[in-house]
C-alpha cells in the first residue's frame, strides 16, 4: 500500500476539493491519497511570480509529510515548484503536467493542452519546450473562461472545452489534456464529444506516481535533480529545510 | 481486473520466459498477464527486416486474443510492429521502449539505453528520434555481449551493464534503461552499482498499459493511429485481418 | 545499361500502369525499367498495417529479381518497406518519397507534398520527420479526392492539385511534390498553373537510382541498413529470405 | 543618468564585493550602479531549491528600490528568479547569463560556459536549452574548483580556467563565458591565455541593461512576462508584493 | 571615446540619411558615429545577388577606415556581408539584424520582424534559422509597402506597421523589430500603438557595438570568423584587400 | 543532349583539371560538360571573404555562357555563391556540397564530410546547418593535409582519408563525402579501405544537374531564389548583370 500526497499548490480549498475528486478516481487497493494545500501563498497561480511563492509554500507543507508518504503529486497544471521538490524529496515527485505529457506520448503523435484563459498559452508552450517535447505539441487552446467560470455552469464548460478541442484537432491534435483543475470531472464528456482520448492530469499523475513507487523508482540523484548540499540559510524563511 | 497480453515478438521461448519473469513483477490485484509469442517468425530481432516479419507474426497471434484482453504490450526493445498494432486494435497497445522513455522523462532530464551488441545502436538512436525525444537521450551504450552471452553468466552481465552505465553517466545520463529482454531481472543490481534509477522496460510497460486501461484511455482514432479502412487483401497472407 | 525494378507495393494493376507511365518518362539509353507489383497484399496502402503487409509482399517479389536488377524503386509515396528492403538487397533501393525530398532540397528551401485524402497528412508529416527534414517541409496538403476520384476526371484533378498547390505556396512552399501515383502524368500541367517546380516522384526516383547505380553507390553496410545476420525463421512465412 | 540595481541573489557579502568589482568596470557617465544582496536566503546557490529561496529573497529586496532604479541585474550565473522578476518590475530586468549569451552570439558561432564544480553542468545546459540557444552552445566546462577555491589562489584559478577553456575550444567554442562570480576580474588574463574572447557576465549585463534603458526598452507585457494580476496572498510570506 | 562606422551597404543616399537619424539617437558621450555608404553597388538590396555585390562594395569602403574606427555596424536588415566583414576586420563588426535578435531575447520569449514587401519574408526566416534562433521567431510580417511607399506618408506607414504588429502578436510575438531602414524614426509610435517593445535595429546596433568595444570584445579568431590567410587574388577586383 | 557548365570558383587551373577528371566520370550520352574557372579572384577558397570574391567572379564567367548551357555546377565544396547564382540563372544551378548531401540521405542515416585542414570544419558544420540537415551529419573530419599536400602523394592521401573515415565511422557515419576537389579520383580506393559508400561530389553533382535538366526542373521562382528585380548598379562592378 502506497500513500500518495496530492498537493494543490495554491490556497483555494475549493480547488483542493476538485482535485480530491480527480484523485479519488485514481484510488486503488494499492494506493491511498492525501489531498491538501499549503497554509500560505496565492489563491491561484497564473504567473512565474506566483509559481515561486507557491513553491516555497509547498516546501513548508511537504516537510510535514516527510517520511510518511511514498510519492508526491504537484496538482497544478504548469508544475510549479517541480524541480526544487524533485531535488529535496527522496520519494518520487511528479507534476501533473509532465505526467500528462508522458502518458499522451503513448496515445497519439501530437497532443494539445486546453487551458482556461489565453494568458496561460505562452507559459504552457514554454513548459513543453523545457520538457523537450515541443515537436509533439499540436497547440495550446484557450476556452476563454476564467477558473471561476469553468466551475459555474458545467454544461457550458463542456461546450467550451469541446470547441477548443475541435480547434486543437484542426491543429493536428490526436490527444487532449485538460490543463486546469477546474476542468476536473469532465474528461469523459469531452472525450465523447471530441472522439479523441482526453487526459485528466490529476487522476493520471496519481496513477503515475503509483507506477513509479511500485517499481522502486525515484528521480535521479545524478544530474539535474541531485539533493542540494546542506548550507546556512540566513533569516527566517518559509521553505528553509535546513531548520 | 484487467488482462494484459504481453507479446514477445520473436519465436524464442527462452526469451518469452525471461519476459514472463519481468511481467510477473508487475502483477497486481488489478492486473493479470498472459505472456506468449507468435508461432512463426524469426528467433530474434536485430533488423528492420526481422521487425517486419515479427509484426506480421504478431498480427496473427493477437487476432486470437481480440476481445479477451484489455491491453497489449509489445515486449521487444525497439517496438517492432508498434504502429500497425496500435492501428488495428481497440485496446491500448504499448511498446516497452516507448513506455520506458515516457517513464524516464519523470526521473531525470537525460537517459541512456543499454543494449546488447553495437549493431543495435543506430536503430535505437533512430527510434528515439522518431518518438521526438532525441534531446533527452544521453546515449545508447553497448555491453558488447550477445543476447546469448547476456544470459550465460549473470554476474558478468551485471558487470558489463554497470560499465556501460558508467559510460552513459559520463555522457550525461541520469536514468538507465535495460534495452534487451535478456537483461531481465538485473534492474536492482545495476541500480545499486550505478546509483541511478534503472528501468526494466517489460515490468514498466505492463504497469503503463494498466494505467491506461484503468483510465479508459486508448490510442487515438484521430491522426496517426486511425483504424485502416476495410479492403481486399489479395492472396493468403499471415497478418491479414480482413479474413 | 542498368535495369531498374520499379515496384508498385500494392496489388492494383491499374496503379501499376500509372506508375509505368511515369517510369517511361525516365527512360534513357542507360536505363531500362521493369515495372511490376506483388501477387499478394492490399489493393491500396493507407495505413502502417497495410505498409507492413506490402513490405512482406514486396520481399517475395523482389527475391525473384535478385541478381538481375541494378536498382530498385519502391513506387508508393510513403516508402513502405523501405528500411527492410535497403537492408536485404545489395543494389541501391530507393523510395519515391525519400528521393523526391532529396531532389526538392535542390530546388527551393521549403516544399509541400500534395496527397489524396486528409488521412495521409499525419503519415506524411511523420515520414518527413523520420527523414530529419521537417524544417524544410512547408506543409502536406490534401486534394480531398480519393485515389479513384483522382483518376476519373483529369481536368478536375488538375484543378484540385492547383488549389492545393496555392495553399501550399501560402504556407511557404517553393516546390510541390505529387504525393500519390494516381497523380502521374499531371506534373507539367500543375507546374504551369502554380508557377513552381513540381516533382513526379516515380520519374524522379527512377533517375535517382540510375544516378546511384552509375556511380557504384549502394546503401551503406555500416549502421542503419546493415544486412541482417542469417537466422532461423520459424513457420512458412512469405518474405522469408532464408529459404 | 541611469541607476542600475545589481543584485547578488545570495547572502554572501564576499561575493557581493566581487560582483561590485565587475560592475565598476561597467561604470560610465550614463550609468550609476547600486550593488547589494538580500538579507535572507542561502549563502550560495547550487540548486533549483536554493534558486527559489533566493528569488523570494530578491523580491523582498527589490521592492525597496521600486521607483528608484532604471534597471535591474540579477548577478548570479543561472539567472535565479529571472522570470518572476521580469513579470513584476516595470524597468528592464536582465540576468547575467541571458545577457552573456546574447552578447556571445555576436562574437562567434558557438560558445562555452566555464563553471566551478561539475554539479552546475546539467543546470547550465538546461538553462541554455530553456533560452532556445542549445545549437550555439559548444559545452559547459568545469574547473573542478569550488567557489572558495576559485578565490584563494588567483594564478591557479587562471590556470584552471585556461585549461577548461582549451577543452571548450576542442569542443568547438569560439567564445568563453566566466560562469561564476568568483571568477570576476580574470577575464583579460584568461582571454590572453586562450586567445578567444572572454565575457565577464556582470560587467556585460550592467552595460546591457544600460543599453535597454537608454532605448526605453522594457520586457514585454505581452506573453511570458506579463504582470501578474493582483490577488490575495494568504499568510505572511516574504516576497508578497501585494502588501 | 569610440568611433563607430555605420555603413549603409547600398548606394542610396536617402537611406543613408534615414540611417543617420537612427544612429544619432544612439549618440552618447562615449560614442561618435560616422555614417556612410559605398560608392559602387546596387541602390537597394532585395536578393542574395545584391547582398554579394554590396558586400564587395563595403569591403572597398571599410578598407579606407581601417585603423580609424573602433567598431562597424552593417546597417541593412538582412546583414549582407556580415561573415566576410567579421573575418577581415579586427574591430567588432555587428549586423543590425543579429544585434536586434540578441536584444529581443532579453525582452520577450518570441519576436517578429516587420518587413516592407513579402519577398523579404523567406530571406528573413532563413537568416534567423542561420543564426540558430528559429524557435524564438514568432513570424515575419510584411507591410505590403515598398521602401519608397514606407517613406511617403509616415502616418500611413505607422498604420501599416501597427496592423502588421497586431498580426505578429496573434502569431505569438512579444517584441517587434523594424526590419527595414525606411521605418527609422517610427519606433515609439508603433510601440505606443501595439503596446509591446519595438526595436529600432540601427540605434540598437550602434549601442551594441559600443557595448562590445568598451569591453574590449571582438569577434573570435577561433572558428567561423578567423582571418583569411593572405593569398594571391588574380585580376583587379574591388574588395581585394591584399592590394 | 544537355550541356552542363562545371565551374571551379577559384583561379587555380590545377584544381580545374582535377575537377575535369571527376566531371568526366559523369559523362554520358545525354550529358556534355564544360569545365572552366573565372579569370579573376582568389587562388583557393578558405573563408567567407574569399567565397564572396569568388561569387562575383563566377557571375562574370557564367554571364558568358547564358543561353548556352542547360545546367551549372559550382565545383567547390562549401557551395560559394550558390544562392546568388540560383537567383540569377534560369537553368538549374547546383552546388557540389548540397548535391552530395541530397545523395547521401539515400545511402545511410548519417554522413561525414572529409576536409583538408581543420579550419574548414566550422564552415562545413555551419553549411550543413543552413541546409537544415544537421541531424543527419555525423561529423566533419580533417585529414590535416593542405590542398597541396593532398595532391603530392596519392597513397599517403588515401591513408589520411581512410584514417579520417574511420574516425567518422566511430562518430556514426554510414557514408563519407570527399569534401575537397584535391581528393578527386580517390573515391573507389577510400571506399574499399573503409567499406562504406564514398561520394565524389563533382561527379555526383554533374549527374544531379543532368537529372534535374532532364525532368525540366529549375530552382523555384517562389521564395528564396526568386530572380532579383532589375535595378541600377552604381559604378563599374564585376558581377553586375544589369549591364
Amino acid at each position: 500500500m502506497n500513500t500518495i500526497l496530492v498537493l494543490n499548490p495554491n490556497t483555494s480549498e475549493a480547488m483542493t476539493e476538485d482535485i480530491a475528486k480527480s484523485a479519488e478516481q485514481a484510488a486503488s487497493p494499492q494506493t491511498e491519497t492525501i489531498v491538501t494545500n499549503p497554509d500560505i501563498g496565492p489563491e491561484s497561480l497564473e504567473s512565474y511570480y506566483e509559481y515561486h511563492l507557491a513553491a516555497i509554500a509547498m516546501l513548508e507543507t511537504i516537510a510535514d509529510y516527510r517520511g510518511e508518504v511514498d510519492g508526491v503529486v504537484i496538482a497544478c497544471y504548469g508544475d510549479p515548484g517541480l524541480y526544487p521538490l524533485k531535488e529535496v524529496f527522496d520519494v518520487p515527485v511528479v507534476g501533473v503536467a509532465e505526467a500528462s505529457l508522458a502518458t499522451a506520448t503513448l496515445l497519439g503523435h501530437r497532443f494539445s493542452i486546453l487551458v482556461a484563459l489565453p494568458r496561460a498559452i505562452p507559459m504552457m508552450e514554454n513548459m513543453v519546450h523545457w520538457y523537450g517535447l515541443s515537436n509533439r505539441l499540436a497547440s495550446v487552446e484557450s476556452t476563454n473562461l476564467s477558473v471561476l467560470e469553468l466551475e459555474e455552469d458545467k454544461d457550458e464548460t463542456v461546450d467550451a472545452l469541446s470547441r477548443a478541442g475541435e480547434r486543437a484537432k484542426d491543429a493536428g491534435a490526436e490527444v487532449l489534456i485538460l490543463g486546469c483543475s477546474g476542468m476536473a470531472g469532465l474528461q469523459k464528456r469531452v472525450a465523447e464529444r471530441t472522439a479523441v482520448p482526453v487526459i485528466d492530469p490529476v487522476e493520471n499523475a496519481v496513477k503515475m506516481v503509483g507506477l513509479l513507487a511500485e517499481q522502486g523508482l525515484v528521480q535521479s540523484e545524478a544530474g539535474l535533480y541531485q539533493t542540494p548540499p546542506k548550507k546556512d540559510i540566513r533569516g527566517d524563511m518559509p521553505g528553509d529545510l535546513s531548520r
